[in-house]
């Protein structure tokens, strides 16, 4: 396995390799968001080698598919960028366990997908694998989304997993992600004659106060938990340290179930905040697991059974508003995401891909 | 009444003018705080034409004296610094009005002074002008506070005038203030699954409600009545748009009457704040406004007997620490210190000038 410095870090991907040492090997090559063409030029090559597959590619997204012309289309999905390094490159490995930048998150989920794209040839379903670039960073740069917005007919599927970490467990849908910023206003002065102000930050304590009573609700979908959560994310006010501030912005973050749209989530947030002005700051649909069609059925069968809510947002949300049932099932653990003790465990690994070998082989 | 242009801004005082004009050199001399250099020269060498008095000089702080072997000493006390201009210098005159930085903080004072100085060699008390740098940035640049440090000998006095704007009124004392920081610290956490975390800002909801609830006291000392005020100066936290965010910081500012010690003030907000901690940024003390004292009731007598609570913190309160009985007086207008719009009264000049001269000329 690879202990190589960063500076001499891989040029060519080697898919021979097992799905651990595969990983590591990416972990490797760094491709912190924004500075994916090394790697996204080394999968296109290793990609191309394999004559059962066709390859797209479109900025540093590459997409390659089987046209075997079976009932069914699956779609894998990985991104191909981390979070910046943090003395986490590169790899070590310890016992079972894979340190470093981008081993759950989601280079172990890459892996798999390389895995499988080499090694079946003649699955029972056609085949979409998908690796993107800017996932880590702002939506308007996320690779998958300027797929869906350029070439959506290579994401035709019928069932889309996404190799995001779920410790190894199938994770349904996700919650939506409304963010506000409420802003209070008061008159300035002088903090010596705070009479002749309106002190914009204690007009924060009424919504400090709603935000701390607020109950979240939890509901169930497809037999999931959903668990909401209302925050202040940020707050901040102030002008100089003698006069009385005529400006305070909170900035709050509602998560919600995918059962509300991200209207329905605003409109609750304008009750909740009923005398208060904000504006929205960004929105982010929620996706509903799907678990009953058909497709996600055979999935949940072959990987065994079970499924759990997923809370944070991920890109099934963008396969949910293509018409694709998607889950979320990597080994990664999403726990350790953007962690600077980041790892993976190596069994995880084995254990995603060989159930995914599994439900692509049944006869 | 000048008018040049702040590129050629006088090189020399003009001690003869009135105290209308005199401001106008003054304003159109650029002193922002720390570039005092240039017009304490100019103080300096105007002062030591003046036989009557002898001048000393530390750093841009300059001390002028009478030595008439009178019973009492009255000190005359000016700062030379402005805040930063803001398109108002040069100064422009229109009727009873002249515009400017400055005029009315405090070169309007500080020309009274300088006529005073050039005009009353045989007066009944003996005098001492003092005229100082950086009083409107960092108390630890103060030059008044300077010279308390290495020469409170110059500053020997049995009564003190601060000429800050106060609108030709005797404003007596001032209101000490203290400065503190409530850290509420909490839990990191992804906001998708928020129950994990424990939100720091929302903990701030009971530290502004308390500040909002918070019944400010009025107090009356030497017949003049002081009102206090407690107010959120500022208030940060928050770690990125999708974290429970572990820290807020509540910066608070109690302005106090001088009726209570730095020690006592800070003991009350330990009081109003109980299970919140917090530390001191800064502290100033108030200063009692002192007219019962026969110097002051002589002033007061002189000057129409009438006299007002001080507010804003001034730097009477580094004469009541040396014991020696302060007020302000000056013909500024304390609303319109650091605005852009910043002017002042010709007759109010003319009328505090008059008034210094009287009680220090009288029989």
């Amino acid at each position: 396995m690879s202990s190589l410095p960063a500076t001499s870090a891989p040029t060519a991907l080697d898919l021979t390799l097992d799905g651990g040492a595969l990983t590591a090997q990416l972990v490797d090559f760094p491709s912190v968001s924004g500075e994916e063409q090394a790697l996204a030029d080394a999968v296109e090559a290793a990609l191309r080698t394999l004559p059962h597959l066709t390859v797209d590619r479109y900025g540093n997204n590459v997409v390659a598919r089987t046209h075997l012309g079976r009932a069914e289309r699956v779609l894998l999905a990985g991104h191909l960028d981390t979070v910046p390094i943090a003395d986490n490159v590169p790899s070590r490995v310890e016992g079972d366990v894979l340190w470093g930048c981008g081993t759950s998150d989601m280079k172990s989920g890459v892996a798999v997908q390389l895995r499988l794209a080499a090694t079946l040839p003649d699955p029972n379903r056609d085949l979409t694998f998908v690796f993107y670039d800017c996932e880590e960073v702002d939506a308007v740069r996320n690779g998958l989304g300027h797929l869906v917005a350029r070439h959506p007919d290579w994401l035709a599927a019928d069932f889309a997993v996404l190799m995001e970490p779920s410790g190894a467990m199938v994770e349904g849908g996700c919650q939506g992600s409304l963010r506000i910023k409420i802003m209070l206003t008061g008159v300035r002065a002088h903090s010596a004659r705070s009479w002749n102000g309106d002190n914009a930050i204690h007009q924060a304590a009424e919504v400090l106060a709603r935000l701390r009573a607020y109950q979240a609700r939890r509901v169930e979908i497809d037999g999931l938990e959903y668990r909401e959560g209302l925050n202040a994310v940020g707050i901040t006010g102030g002008v100089a340290g003698n006069v009385i501030p005529d400006e305070c912005v909170v900035t709050v973050n509602f998560r919600f179930a995918p059962d509300r749209s991200e209207a329905q989530a605003e409109a609750h947030l304008r009750e909740v905040f009923a005398g208060f002005a904000f504006e929205v700051v960004d929105s982010s649909p929620g996706a509903l697991p799907g678990l009953g069609q058909p497709a996600a059925q055979a999935f949940l069968a072959a990987t065994g059974g079970e499924a759990r809510a997923k809370f944070g947002w991920t890109d099934v949300a963008r396969f949910s508003a293509l018409g694709v049932p998607a889950v979320n099932f990597g080994p990664g653990d999403p726990n350790l995401a953007h962690k600077r003790d980041e790892h993976v465990s190596l069994s995880a690994i084995a254990e995603v891909e060989r159930k995914l070998r599994a439900w692509l082989t049944a006869a």
